[in-house]
């Protein structure tokens, strides 16, 4: 179900929060939920759960709450999560390996097709299932199978490049770890990420809290 | 200079893509920008923006903008950005391997002086400047080293335990990659990084937008 009109990127990103915390509930056995207590586990406001599920078709009704399968279902349906995704992974070091081998995707309907290098000596090694080929090898693997998720974990340098030849082969979505922003046309989304910005909420609270006690 | 009243996590949060953003700014060669500037670059509204540098001490002038560099340093002040931290990580797999050798560190002042597993064949072995311990030997080196900051790059049935002795050794603060939630006391902070979170906000473009369009 496509939403209606465009939904703010702020709202887009917090929806696997909503979806994970309503994940939890489902397991704890919670079936309904009022955007008070829900907006007290995830950290927001009632009216603000209100606003951004208000965005998707309201399925609360006032005063009783949210129905919490009924609205995972359909966060679920809105982020795709039904649907299967082919993935290629470009730079095969590190975090290219660490992630085409990441258990948290299993459950998701990921599956990672290839892994691409410029390294002649990785060539043919498997990472899981799937096969280490030569960079100049992605246009035509492109043309061959139908890729929607590409993943840019080269060094810093190389990036913007893997970027184009992924938008070149007709890629929809681009997740860059390489530790620089890069820039793709419309109709393709992009999602730096940022390791660092992370890293550096841990080092404020370092500075910042009393150690062994509050802020 | 600590913050004189509790800041909240999200205003926290947006600490390091302002500091982000201002670097950049400043590689430019800007030297003045205006909250409203600032606000379309970032995507926040100037008011947004006000605000956020107001908890902090405001440094602007009215109808006159921010001076960049002031700015930078002052954030990356509130950030902790001038101390060392020592590092440790937890699970010497792809996770950790990549994260002890993640070159986006390198201009932060984060020493990553040991890596800890239980697989003894990895026992010895140096990522970087850094040895792969015993786990067991975890508690000796952390009494004998001033470490700061733990990364968890465990399997999931594994990350609760890596940060309890994390956090019995003196750790103030934890980064965690393991596919699944960790909790610490007050006193250590937690950044639990969800992965998946990311590649959702790209499946919903991937099911929603108009291929080769805008939405």
């Amino acid at each position: 179900m496509p939403a209606k009109d465009k939904v703010s990127e702020a709202v887009v990103r917090r929806l696997p929060v909503y979806h994970r915390y309503l994940e939890r509930l489902e397991e704890e056995g919670v079936t309904r939920i009022s955007s008070q207590e829900l907006g007290a586990r995830m950290g927001l406001t009632a009216s603000q759960i209100r606003q951004d599920i208000n965005c998707f078709g309201a399925l609360g009704q006032q005063g009783y709450g949210y129905n919490v399968s009924e609205l995972r279902r359909h966060i679920a349906e809105i982020l795709g999560l039904g649907d299967d995704y082919g993935v290629v992974v470009i730079g095969a070091g590190n975090i290219g390996r660490a992630v085409a081998s990441y258990t948290g995707f299993a459950r998701l309907r990921f599956r990672v097709e290839a892994l691409f290098d410029t390294d002649e000596a990785r060539v043919g090694e498997r990472i899981g299932d799937a096969e280490i080929h030569r960079l100049d090898a992605l246009g035509a693997f492109l043309a061959d199978h139908p890729i929607d998720i590409g993943i840019v974990a080269t060094p810093a340098a190389a990036a913007q490049g893997a970027a184009d030849m992924l938008v070149a082969g007709g890629v929809r979505a681009i997740w860059n770890f390489a530790p620089v922003d890069i820039a793709a046309p419309e109709g393709c989304a992009v999602q730096n990420v940022q390791l660092t910005d992370n890293l550096l909420v841990l080092t404020y609270h370092i500075h910042n809290d009393a150690p062994g006690g509050g802020a």
